[in-house]
């Protein structure tokens, strides 16, 4: 059988459903969100090396493209660590080699991104996301984490420097660590350490205090915001900008942005595909993944090949309004649907208040005067709950394969950065599946005595027939593991010589591909060479019909018989 | 069950059985199989772009390295069609940028390659073969057959002019065709014609004549010679190459080579890897796979470790000796096996006796004035016979991913060169193996009016319960498939609504990777929120106990049954 294509049109799902009275919820869960994302956008604007009002541009459209596109409920779209860590490390070097700015990069990469992920969409590609399995996607996150947090050590502490592998990090900050600005390191610290105490201890003691679990999980979310609001307290209470050196965010636009599509030659068009890609995956990975699991909760289900569009022109309309690349982030989202959103129309509200905080309010001069520290640290903070041992100890013994993946991805990310990482790992994944595809799992089978059922001569007490030599094969047959089904075949004949049959139970085999199909015409006749037959059984419907489409059932010296226990009645008697 | 390792110790196999009656039977075979090296050598070096004596000099010493390393009984070593056509391409580009000369970068290219299979065999990595699946392999040598045929044509008429892909020799001859050189062309086509004609007669008509049909088969293969021999008297005959400008092989050294090891330098190291790792590749798997089938026929076994140490040293001496890398060729190996040899040790009378005819004997100079447009001829007609559509329709019939494969890569060969194209067909038929796999066969199981079978509704009269669903799933559980599981589970959730258990038979599953795990993990979960129970059937041994390693069965709202039956029994009772 198979899935029911998810229904198609334009209409956004949610508005079929959408109630008037529903726009309370939304109105509220909007302010909530716009608590969260305020300071994010400013800090993830910073990690991806841009002005922190790339970050506020990027908040607004995007939010407002994936309520007509997208599917879930609760999604919220925006700058987010891994992509903006993706972003940076893509502009660097075309920094560096005087390509352009980085800001005018950043738009460039948004767009290509989006425009990468509104064809995919149309095309129906969300299947790309099974391209990435869950541990090099977890790899991927613990190296990325890794990685963002070695660099905004350096913001923290009060340093300048920067580099897109572990290794050129850590050579930044020892080399740096003498120019140490204790006032900066002082406020970043404690931040930071206000960040961690409230995410360890604050959810229990709100509980106590009387309130839900979801409400008291939400409340910590809300304390980033509250220590920038602190952060921005302190810093004009006791001029530490203007007094002690602390680096700030500086002067932010007091107008929108203009809506201006940037250009795109062939030459930034080459130079950007391969990032713009990995960009494009990523991205929507995470934002899919995310966006399945809070629809799991609510029974409903996504559309995959939606989602990519929505995300796409999120995108799309990031570059138009000059942010950077944005995808659906979980935190913000976990918010936003605890706080009883209905629909991304919640988003909506939340682009609005941003608007209006920032140029209606007027409060872009208080945020101006936030301390790049305390960015730092409320982006350090939930990076150090990525590495968590436990998870990859899980997969290690579950299965050491998957526990190699996890490793070289994150490696791979650390030490290679972020594109060669993933290459790396979804490489990997892929060469697993091969490598365990070659070495299939073959039982000799014997009858459990009295009985019409045949097993493992090696898992159960069984009789065998001398006369008949039955091979269950384990797995589909193609050319990475004939030779070896082949050999354990002529093993077992050396040790039972005087076997006339040779049956090869199919029970577990999916597919024959050409290759496998004439090797196993060769082993039919190399045997009738040897006068032995070779039979067939329980071969699966769909198989069965392949193999009719070859010369198998005209040559094949021995019967296809549909049940073990049929062959080796019927070929005992001869 | 696994295969036994094949026997380990440096005695070559043939060695412990040799007898002294075996050596007439060598020595006829030897005798025989010259006739077809000389030809054969003389067209493989000029095919590789080399100068003529090349060839000789690679098909003495590596037939005496073999008969030391070797397995197989009547596999024949030197110079043969694809390797020279894989050497050429490599040679061009190095001597066109001025790297070296031809005869240093083929020995090179033979020496590297021979140290990389020496390695591999060491390391006992003669599994490598298994990369290749047969459609990617036809599809090689259909591709390389073409662009041989095209690049002979050009001296077969008397024409210059080069080029490794197909376009290239396409436009190659459109542009020196009319410096066509009739008494050239007359000659060739004439010895093409020839060659034909006998490929196709001259077999049923020995026959006829009273010839045993392998009798027949070994005199077509010596029809070369003849011809080769008659090309030299009419060319001595009529002067062709001094008063017609018919170009011959040109002299041949009247001394055996000095033994030196070309050098390799780190560049040249860097520039060749890569063809010397394709012809490595390619090079074992052509002739492993002529062992396997000579050997088949005898019922011996061959070891491929071996075969890789044997083709590895044989290549090794190929550029000690002044030659140009070398593998087990199909036809004079046959050739070989029909004369009747016994041992590796006929070769090594092939080789005494070409060291005798053109040094000892002085036949050189005859040989000097063979011309290259009858060595062309000879090289043309086998190729032809690799052209034949059938094998291609066959496999498309069969399977057309396969059928896909073999196309991209003859094309890729012939649009791209050798090298690319390989690397493409294996890139494509890994992908179709992962493509598969992530598009499983899912059955809604039912039961057999009054039995214990449990069929695919769609293929079979079955019952369903409404209370239980069943879905089979044939193929391993992994990342790239899992997503496909879940969707068609919720669509016939959404056909059957009523079910309150979910059973998964996993009768055809022999892996379940983490990610599968993980989510079916997730799946349990969401199945509980909506008070449904999630069981397993039918779970191997293997992946039984892999499962006990993980959180599953603690988690698991339902049971795992050994049989559907059970299953079926124990949940309607509920």
């Amino acid at each position: 059988m198979r899935a029911r294509p998810p229904p198609s049109g334009w209409t956004p799902p949610w508005v079929k459903t959408y109630r008037a009275v529903d726009f309370k919820f939304d109105l509220v869960a909007g302010l909530v969100a716009v608590m969260l994302l305020l300071p994010q956008s400013l800090a993830y604007a910073l990690l991806a090396g841009l002005p922190p009002h790339c970050g506020l541009y990027a908040s607004v459209l995007p939010l407002v493209a994936y309520a007509f596109f997208g599917t879930s409920r609760s999604l919220s779209v925006g700058p987010m660590a891994v992509t903006s860590l993706m972003t940076a490390s893509a502009i660097a070097p075309l920094v560096a080699a005087g390509t352009g700015d980085a800001v005018t990069i950043a738009l460039q990469l948004a767009l290509l991104s989006g425009f990468m992920l509104m064809l995919c969409g149309v095309l129906r590609l969300g299947v790309i996301a099974n391209l990435l399995s869950s541990p090099v996607n977890q790899g991927f996150m613990v190296g990325s984490a890794i990685l963002i947090i070695l660099g905004q050590v350096l913001p923290l502490l009060g340093l300048r420097g920067q580099g897109h592998t572990g290794w050129a990090l850590l050579r930044s900050l020892s080399t740096s660590l003498s120019g140490i600005n204790p006032v900066t390191a002082l406020t970043g610290v404690t931040a930071l350490a206000l960040l961690l105490l409230s995410q360890h201890f604050l959810g229990a003691l709100l509980c106590r205090l009387g309130m839900k679990p979801a409400t008291a999980g939400m409340g910590v979310k809300l304390v980033p915001m509250l220590i920038v609001v602190a952060g921005i307290g302190v810093t004009i209470a006791l001029s530490l900008d203007l007094n002690h050196g602390v680096r700030v965010v500086g002067p932010l636009p007091q107008a929108l942005p203009a809506l201006v599509l940037p250009t795109l030659s062939l030459t930034s068009l080459e130079q950007l595909a391969l990032p713009a890609g990995a960009l494009a995956l990523i991205g929507f990975i995470s934002s899919v993944s995310v966006a399945q699991t809070l629809a799991q909760r609510e029974q409903e289900q996504i559309n995959p090949n939606r989602e990519m569009l929505g995300l796409g022109a999120s995108n799309v309309v990031a570059a138009l309004a000059g942010g950077l690349p944005v995808t659906g982030g979980l935190s913000r989202s976990v918010v936003n649907y605890t706080a009883g959103a209905r629909s991304p129309l919640s988003g909506v509200v939340s682009a609005s208040l941003l608007v209006l905080i920032l140029i209606q309010f007027s409060m872009g001069p208080y945020f101006a005067r936030l301390p790049v520290c305390v960015l730092a640290a409320s982006i350090i903070a939930p990076m150090l709950n990525v590495l968590e041992p436990r998870s990859f100890l899980r997969i290690w013994r579950y299965a050491q394969a998957d526990g190699l993946s996890f490793l070289a991805t994150a490696l791979g990310v650390l030490i290679f950065g972020v594109e060669i990482g993933i290459a790396l790992g979804i490489g990997l994944s892929l060469l697993t599946i091969i490598w365990q595809a070659s070495h299939p799992h073959i039982a000799l089978l014997g009858r459990v005595a009295g009985s019409e059922q045949f097993r493992n001569v090696e898992r159960a007490a069984v009789e065998l027939n001398p006369r008949i030599l039955a091979l269950r094969i384990d797995e589909n047959l193609f050319f990475g593991n004939i030779g070896v089904v082949e050999a354990a075949l002529a093993t077992a004949l050396e040790d039972q010589p005087d076997a006339q049959h040779v049956l090869l139970v199919l029970s577990s085999v999916n597919h024959i591909d050409a290759t496998a199909l004439e090797r196993l015409l060769a082993l039919n006749e190399s045997l009738m060479t040897r006068h032995k037959l070779l039979h067939l059984a329980e071969v699966k419907g769909p198989v069965l019909d392949q193999l009719q489409r070859s010369r198998l059932p005209q040559i094949l010296s021995g019967q296809v018989f549909r049940f073990t226990h049929e062959a080796f009645a019927a070929l005992d008697a001869h």
